[in-house]
């Protein structure tokens, strides 16, 4: 269906896809690019990617599809540098966990082209990074956003969706901002306050102690604060404006639920724990 | 070692402990006390306990030992009606999350008896309850927390730390207020925390696709929000000063946390997600 694929940043994202279209026929090669020629070496070792490039105008010769997965906040340097490279009919994807940001830097630099870039962000990870750390069912049974809009190019829409589809990830679209006020409430608000909790223990007189009493629910519960910090701090200022909304909310819930504590008020306590267990139950696959 | 344990309130934790114990030769016999009758059934029919009895007297005749594993707030009304019938030499622990309002309530009905009564909290759990949620291996590994003071009998003591440490955990000793203090840190405020966020997600507009993207970090983290919320709620009534205490710096924090992200300062908020991770990534057992 592709001939070139060029994936530009080979981490947990990049090398999981590639990994996961190496055991289909969705493309001929998968060409990697990136600053760090030892990571790039190790890739081709793994067998996770055919070859790499350190010149981009090579790389994005040819390229029927370009995968842009690196941290939001080398968005920019990224767009700027492969725009004068990509050929006319080049489709272009990224991996990006926020969207209105993306969207944002691209546009200036992509000009026409826009209509060939299909943002895109799938919803699969795990706490570690890099390649070493990728697998090819990273994507098995998980959710792909794409946001296009009325200017994407239907062709370039209906071949990323494919490639996610190969690498067993299903589908789904909506607006970019659906997607950050979506992902600022189930994804980044979470990474803050396991981060902010982990903090908070920190500082206390018997840190110490508290962590060595920590049992499973805590170590579920902080999992996502062993996070890449660099990839978070990106995360939180390129979505700032949806995750000041959700917490807001969520600053504002808490306060209420702070003072049912104080004055011992069984009722609120027992109404606000079985509502969310119960949504909890019933939402959230186990 | 001990001829007959009885164990009052035979659920998960009351449950895996007479599992446990039915593998070892600590105990004789094991009988099971509780309000309903069906539920004692099942826990004989399960071979999790040798018997059971609805009347207290004859139940707690010839005791040597007597796990209290009922919720906080019940704690009261079953130190009220076990008080008159213990025999001199019964041991009394409990499995309570809080400890010094248990404390506070088995000191009125035991009286003198205060010396061999053994507060104790087993650091394990799941979301689930009841005794059909019961298992052997729940305590492997895992820590219990006694919190003697001066007056306690030291050879009440030793046998219920050989008790749990034949169900296959390790035991510590600290001040119940210690206890307090690390439990509101470690389990407390993740639980508030939890269940807070599905209840702030339940009343977005978007709730319904929130959780439909939301993906393996936000499963994780929201477990605990699937725990009993009677179980909570009376955790939350008893440990109030130790839960306000940590809650009030864990906000504040998150108040500064917000302020950076406002204000895109990356510097602050990379220190504390570098911070965050490299202590958890220290301290928690993976």
């Amino acid at each position: 269906m592709v001939n070139k694929l060029v994936i530009i940043g080979v981490g947990l994202i990049g090398g999981s896809l590639a990994r996961a279209l190496k055991r289909t026929d969705f493309c001929q090669s998968i060409i990697g690019y990136g600053r760090d020629a030892a990571s790039l070496e190790k890739a081709v070792a793994l067998n996770v990617i055919d070859g790499f490039e350190l010149d981009l105008a090579i790389a994005l010769k040819d390229a029927d599809m370009v995968l842009v997965a690196v941290p939001l906040g080398a968005m920019d340097a990224v767009f700027s540098s492969i725009a004068p490279h990509l050929e006319s009919n080049t489709v272009v994807t990224d991996a990006g966990s926020a969207k209105a940001s993306v969207v944002a830097v691209a546009q200036p630099y992509l000009g026409e082209r826009m209509s060939n870039f299909v943002p895109g962000h799938p919803i699969a990870g795990t706490e570690n990074s890099g390649v070493e750390a990728s697998f090819a069912e990273l994507y098995n049974d998980r959710r792909v956003i794409l946001t296009p809009d009325a200017t994407t190019a239907l062709g370039a829409l209906q071949l990323v969706k494919r490639m996610w589809e190969e690498a067993g990830a299903t589908v789904e679209e909506m607006s970019v901002e659906q997607h950050d006020e979506v992902l600022a409430a189930t994804s980044h608000l979470p990474h803050l306050l396991a981060y902010n909790l982990i903090d908070t223990l920190i500082n206390l007189d018997s840190s110490e102690s508290i962590f060595r009493f920590s049992a499973g629910g805590f170590r579920d519960f902080t999992r996502i604060a062993s996070s890449n910090p660099q990839m978070w701090h990106d995360i939180f200022i390129a979505n700032r404006q949806g995750v000041l909304t959700v917490l807001d909310q969520y600053m504002a819930d808490l306060a209420i639920l702070r003072k049912a504590i104080d004055e011992s008020d069984s009722q609120y306590l027992l109404e606000v724990f079985m509502r969310a267990k119960s949504a909890r139950d019933r939402h959230v696959i186990k």
